[in-house]
């Protein structure tokens, strides 16, 4: 962080995003804030959490705030800290502006956003660890939630009992878990619906599990019974794309360089407008975070990114196909986490 | 609206917070923005939400943007409106920064936030029937989670029970929920402990549901079996602040005067120092909204309010006893949706 710090050219950074302040902290609570600079660690929180600061958060200066933990900040501020970054990108216009009001007239306040995400999108083998095993624990519980098959059970049923087997062993969802059978497949995040799956339509299920603060993100598609060739069509291009983009991935190219190696391939198909969104996104302490692989993603992809590759195609009418699998770029390519096949399984 | 966006001086708000625009649109999505006038109701979500937008949001324009929506605004700027609001306590200093490079030179941007949640916090009978339906549910399974007692269960077991309950009656938890035994109580939001609770303790339970968006919030404290002097007195504390806090609410008083009830009590009894939270807040589609019971709170409370009324007393080493219901504010007092009894109950 002292090498981004200088490299932002700020003397210290203001981290009042909860996430970040997790990152660097340790701190699990809801409110609270710390200014790091080289030689100063301070954290802030209220009186709700004075006891479980004790706990988590050791390497730091501890204080208690009022509520409004910005006002800490307008006292005993530190000689040497002329340039102050916040988090632009997370900081409201409100809080900028107490915060202006707050400090000494002659700190200026630098935007700073994403210093802390860009170290969070390098996961070291601890926190790889963690991943791996959320995402063995998620893949187990779909396991147990689709054993009784998909035919006759509602969406929302197989979505609660993924959700009931994530809680038994252990951990929680990552995110409210999505099944979409037939015509609402079509959207690739469909609310839940009561009625029964019908038998020989296509089922995207979406889940994750969220383990020490960390998440795993996984989409498998399965057939409720023989479905016809339109699908199978769309399943197989998809699969396709998939591998295509996982073969992609590896140290070097931008985000946006392996979302067009599955765009593109799709778009071959007569497919381009039913792939709507990106091809997927970095995935940690937020179910979405860096770096992103999109048209728009420029970050180049690094060793120790964990990112979803996750290509689609959605007919309106027809229905849709997701494949997603959480993945590590290592060295020399990618080591995947998500350990369920992707033959089109008839359930 | 149109009363508030003409007290605020504004042509057209613009709503990006998601509650506020679930309030005002009934888009459940994670991304979509809206802008609101006379005359003037223009929904923007991306690719994803686009077939769900159909269903939930209906007496709007919909318009579908690529992920960063602001961008739709930039095209067909509505001539009329020259003093655009945002929403400055949610809106961020970078989509700011956007919004300004997007919209016509000639527009202004407004801070003002806080508009919506205003209206939020005068419930309908539809939402107070929700809120109802939704304590009255928490209460259920509060009851089943603590059937068995607490005694040499976990706080982790009990917690666990409880949101099992919860879900089995078709709801939600409102957020995790805190078991906090013997010292635990005494840090007012702990972390939940795997370590049998001990017979003679007192052990603070709060816990909500969400149903349809809204939430229910309550607390209670047991005892595990017989506790002594020094706890039963604080409980009793605890309780007489908050039935006189109770007896404050009505219309009218702002909301520091109903916290100064309860925390003179408890100041006379020797305990300020252990009282460091507000006595209460608002709750509906999130749960903490407006009003705040608290030494800051200087709205005064309207009929249709819906609040907690929650005073703690935390002695370091000893424990702690939090005792909250959510209330209805009536035309002449309140009324209570928590339905569990506050005698000291030995379990």
């Amino acid at each position: 962080m002292q090498a981004r710090l200088a490299g932002a050219q700020v003397d210290a950074l203001l981290v009042s995003d909860l996430v970040n302040l997790r990152y660097l902290t340790g701190f699990t609570g809801s409110n609270g804030l710390c200014v790091v600079a080289p030689g100063l660690r301070r954290f802030v929180t209220d009186f709700r959490y004075v006891e479980r600061a004790v706990d988590e958060v050791l390497d730091f200066d501890r204080e208690r705030a009022p509520a409004e933990l910005l006002a800490a900040l307008g006292e005993g501020w530190p000689a040497g800290v002329r340039r102050l970054g916040f988090e632009d990108d997370k900081l409201t216009v409100r809080r900028h502006a107490r915060l202006r009001a707050l400090v000494p007239d002659a700190v200026e306040l630098v935007p700073a956003g994403g210093l802390v995400e860009a170290e969070r999108a390098l996961k070291d083998e601890a926190e790889l660890k963690v991943m791996a095993a959320a995402a063995g624990l998620a893949d187990q519980a779909l396991d147990q939630a689709i054993a009784a098959g998909l035919t006759g059970r509602s969406e929302r049923e197989v979505a609660l009992a993924y959700e009931d087997a994530v809680r038994a062993l252990g951990a929680t969802p990552a995110f409210p878990t999505i099944v979409a059978a037939g015509v609402n497949g079509a959207s690739p995040h469909a609310a839940l619906g009561d009625e029964p799956i019908p038998r020989g339509v296509l089922v995207t299920i979406d889940f994750g599990a969220r383990l020490d603060g960390y998440h795993s993100d996984c989409t498998r598609t399965y057939a409720s019974g023989e479905v016809g060739e339109d699908l199978r069509e769309i399943y197989e291009l998809v699969r396709r794309a998939q591998a295509a983009a996982l073969a992609a991935v590896r140290p070097g190219p931008e985000g946006r360089a392996v979302d067009a190696v599955a765009r593109e391939l799709i778009a071959a198909a007569g497919h381009a407008e039913h792939f709507g969104h990106g091809l997927g996104h970095g995935v940690g302490l937020e179910v979405h975070e860096s770096p992103r692989l999109a048209t728009t993603g420029e970050d180049p992809l690094r060793a120790g990114n964990v990112v979803t590759v996750e290509p689609g195609v959605y007919v309106p009418g027809l229905g849709g196909v997701r494949i997603e699998d959480l993945v590590v770029v290592t060295a020399d390519g990618c080591r995947v986490l998500s350990g369920h096949a992707k033959d089109l399984a008839a359930l």
